[in-house]
């Protein structure tokens, strides 16, 4: 094969066979196939787009380009959930226990925050000692102790998809659904898991700012999660506004502890238990919904969730304490009100510019690398819909000093939109998209 | 400027400006820029086209990427020809001595063969020691003192053309409008003629296949030249059959000399007394048509063409000898007839095929730096439309040696297509493009 072939054949709109694919990929991936070409292909493929056999061949490909972890061969079902990413989203951290509470294995692999959005990995690290990077015999072992385990991404896994990022990533070929789809689903197909739950974030916050691109991209990542015999689902839910109270690392780790104490608030508490139900009714854990969402109450009722939580932290030497006692979590030195300018309605709270404000406070990264502040970040009082009075706290800002916490305030004000009439939030759920067929 | 950021406005259907194409063209030819960057930046390109004002900008970066030889401000009027290539195409060496016979100075830089298309330069090194490497000294007294000069292309001359096309190959962004127009005319402009005419081959043998892409390219080139401050005028000719009899270096040296002894095959003297006469009116050293014709009549009647191309051979240390008596030219060891298979009437002759087979013979390139044979060749003794009996000689085969020229007959013969009934051949010149306005 050549690829320069390969790649007028994509460039006319034409089809890459399996084979094609599987050859371009593990070729980038070894440095056989220099970057100037791949990135070429790349912008064809930004172009022509794939369809859907391409799709899962180049996940398949970039999935086989490293380790794979296989995990349904040694527990089935064993379930992963991913989400694509926003600004105060703790749901892994109170769903995966929960599901694992309710005897459903999760081996659940996570990144670090970068730009607008943070990471589980970071909000976990809040904790003293916690530590994400296993060895492959400690996650197994974990997993298997505790039917759940939160390890860090590990790079020998999909190494395709670390490359082809970093190509893309400076050659504005990231704007793609195929890629955009193939490079989270190899991930996820590598680690192999029975069951996944993707959350496709929609919004001024998300990677999607659309309901048909989030569509489009929920519908491509579940067809390749089908073809590859994972069985796949999505939920598209709302990321207008940041999701729940706390943006930041201890905070939203507190906040998803608050969740498992059934005391979380109500929007982010609704995703956590559809998403934990709908991982029960996939596997089959729950014969239907009402069941379902019933044993979720019931793990968190019964203090099995948060045990589950804290037994994991403690297996991956953090400190247990911090999480049955989530007010031992790292706290920022200064914590100032933010008060209304306006009596009215919130219309609109940008959670794009809400996350940038708050990487200002050292909450995230402005580039790979970047250290950051677990104590820092925000709790937001009011959301879309509620009605307050001038000088009414909007928010609350946890800063490592003064000067920092009054330095963003003009920049929290602007991310507000007001209205005089009453306002109805938008829908946290828009819909569901499960495998054709 | 971001590399990226312009990638992707590109990418996105918008427009470059002067100021980012320039950045962008000297930054890659100064190794800036990454060509990871660069191919997805040209397969964009590709994608979304350039307008007339961005393809006129990348023309003038690219020919301000190095020496630059403004020739009009030297000698005005000043012309300059380019073909964008083709099989048998020996115009630019009957056409160059003509006009320069007639007053005209003419600085010509020109290149080596690759694939099936010759190259002048290849042509004129069938004389024994003629050099086409001129230091600038040298190519500016023989242009003075001839009124032509007949120099290889300089690698200091639009350095960013060769570094492009080279990225180009390998990254299938060859096919493009305005990233070929862009690469014949950076050379051109670099040399700096005060008028140019572009020949644009279209058929089987040409780089562009049909009429309306060899019409888009011919108005692209010229609207640049027009932005550019250069008269250019487009002539748009037939490369369905090869030009003339002759294909090969040696063969098509000595037609062209037949040309210019007033002797040369019907079509493409009609080409070159068109061209030619072309570059005496637009530089208004005939007032019209007519005056031009009887001009290039005269330039060959009385040998001044001849004697001019004899001179600049032998200013650039070649044998004029073998010009005047072209009998002393390198010939074949083996030269044998091809008889005609069938009777009838040739409805075709496939230029890219015939020059293929040509180069098998050893008087082309198959890659860079592949020696040529410069003897080696085809003379075609019939074209299309003409009427042929069986076993009547279709060709006749110049080769090193026997073996070689049977081996290639029954690819030579699969090149020509037969019609009972009588064909009447195309036109020869299909259009002439002129500036707008």
């Amino acid at each position: 094969m050549q690829t320069v072939e390969l790649i007028k054949q994509k460039r006319d709109g034409g089809e890459l066979s399996a084979a094609e694919i599987e050859w371009l990929v593990q070729g980038f991936t070894r440095g056989d196939i220099p970057e100037y070409q791949f990135s070429a292909l790349l912008m064809s493929i930004v172009w022509r787009g794939m369809n859907a056999r391409e799709t899962a061949d180049l996940t398949l490909a970039m999935a086989r380009s490293g380790e794979q972890l296989e995990v349904r061969r040694s527990l089935s079902p064993a379930v992963d959930k991913h989400s694509t990413g926003g600004v105060g989203d703790k749901v892994t951290l109170a769903v995966a226990p929960l599901v694992a509470a309710c005897g459903l294995p999760v081996a659940k692999m996570t990144g670090r925050g970068l730009g607008h959005t943070g990471g589980t990995v970071d909000k976990l690290e809040s904790i003293s000692n916690f530590r994400a990077a296993l060895t492959r015999a400690e996650f197994w072992s974990i997993l298997r102790a505790h039917q759940l385990v939160l390890s860090a991404q590990s790079n020998e896994l999909a190494p395709a998809d670390g490359k082809m990022y970093a190509l893309r990533d400076v050659t504005g070929t990231v704007d793609s659904i195929p890629l955009i789809a193939s490079s989270v689903m190899s991930k996820k197909l590598a680690i192999g898991a029975s069951h996944l739950l993707l959350d496709v974030k929609v919004g001024s916050g998300a990677f999607m700012k659309t309901l048909p691109d989030a569509e489009t991209l929920a519908r491509t990542m579940v067809a390749i999660g089908a073809r590859a015999g994972v069985h796949t689902v999505a939920v598209i839910s709302a990321m207008d506004q940041p999701l729940g109270q706390a943006v930041g690392n201890a905070l939203e780790l507190k906040e998803a502890i608050n969740i498992l104490q059934g005391k979380g608030p109500a929007d982010v508490t609704a995703l956590c238990h559809h998403e934990a139900a709908t991982l029960l009714e996939m596997t089959g854990l729950a014969a239907n919904s009402a069941e379902a969402e019933a044993r979720v109450r019931q793990a968190i009722s019964s203090g099995a969730a948060l045990e589950k939580l804290a037994a994991v932290v403690a297996a991956q030497d953090g400190d247990a304490l911090q999480v049955t006692d989530p007010s031992l979590l790292p706290t920022a030195p200064v914590q100032i009100p933010l008060p209304s300018p306006r009596a009215g309605y919130i219309a609109g709270i940008d959670a794009e510019r809400v996350g940038l404000a708050t990487m200002k406070l050292g909450a995230g990264r402005f580039k790979k690398g970047d250290p950051i502040d677990h104590a820092t970040g925000l709790l937001l009082y009011r959301k879309i819909g509620d009605q307050v009075e001038a000088g009414q706290p909007l928010l609350e800002i946890h800063a490592r000093c003064e000067d920092q916490a009054q330095a963003i305030q003009t920049e929290l004000l602007s991310t507000y939109h007001w209205s005089d009439a009453p306002v109805s939030p938008g829908p946290l759920i828009y819909s569901q998209i499960v495998p054709e067929g």
